[in-house]
């Protein structure tokens, strides 16, 4: 049983459209006929993020600078999905660019939203095996990545610890590490 | 080690300023002198949220529409902290405003970003455990919250299937489950 039910989009206005920032401020009406007078909804295209082991199995991270929070995370890769691109290539993509190692087994762990309140999209999330190092990085202008290779068990007792701060990387981590039967119900 | 900087603001011009959705763009100035021009962000309240068991060792969950998915997903109780509001008390509020439950015991198990490179804030995650009910639900004027009580051993099954959607509450509950020793490494 399900008695909650989609609202119906009254009106839809763009506050921002720019490449980097999408919002958009909707009227809308729930079943009840109740009218929600503004919703806001930021608009970004899905992303991939990937728990990556490299051949000798241990975790390939990223340390990156995340200026909303003004912090310099220690996360996994991953970035948008191109347009018109499957998420599969576009974690395999993105592992080229931000640390130059590719892999021999690419497994789809799930999907999951950051926060669906206010964002609209999803995050498709992989477990990469056997990764080595063909490439060197190739950033985009903005970046500034430094690769991290960890121990799997460092990773884990971080993970405990809750010393990872980004949601849709914490999820990948336990999503894979369950497929990998290093964490156990 | 760590040579990644933290960025200078050069200059910050709000979008948005409604009390439902605050953004601004702002210009930067890396560590090497290169201008970030613009990079958005969007401000958002610190928030809490939840996982709740009850007496009778029940999964407290809440079935609740999102619009920017336009999907009704099942969730952990949570929201965003009042002003000068203590995390701990806010999640025993909305607990009590979302379920009508009060608990015995209430755990901190961690802090994550949903999404840092465009929201600036965190959610504190909260193991509460000795639910007993004693009050009705009190929601908002925008909220349909249908509340769902599901057995332990449901929730992890539907955990490992990557059935929950909503990367905040996926990581309480994995944190949560750690804590409770239901999931080891």
């Amino acid at each position: 049983m399900n008695t909650i039910e989609s609202w119906k989009t009254i009106s839809s206005e763009y506050i921002s459209k720019h490449h980097y920032f999408t919002a958009r401020r909707d009227v809308c009406e729930a079943n009840d006929k109740k009218i929600i007078d503004p919703y806001f909804v930021v608009e970004m295209s899905a992303s991939v993020c990937g728990f990556a082991l490299t051949e000798n199995n241990e975790v390939l991270l990223v340390r990156q600078y995340r200026y909303p929070i003004n912090e310099v995370l220690l996360e996994i890769p991953g970035g948008f999905i191109d347009h018109n691109e499957e998420p599969a290539k576009a974690i395999e993509r993105e592992m080229l660019e931000e640390t130059g190692y590719a892999f021999k087994e690419v497994v789809s762990v799930g999907k999951i939203a950051a926060n669906p309140g206010v964002l609209n999209n999803y995050t498709y999330l992989y477990l990469l095996k056997g990764g080595v190092k063909i490439a060197h990085q190739q950033l985009d202008a903005n970046e500034q990545i430094e690769v991290v290779l960890m121990p799997l068990e460092k990773v884990k007792e971080m993970l405990c610890n809750n010393q990872f701060k980004q949601a849709l990387h914490v999820v990948c981590m336990y999503q894979a590490l369950l497929h990998l039967k290093e964490l156990e119900f």
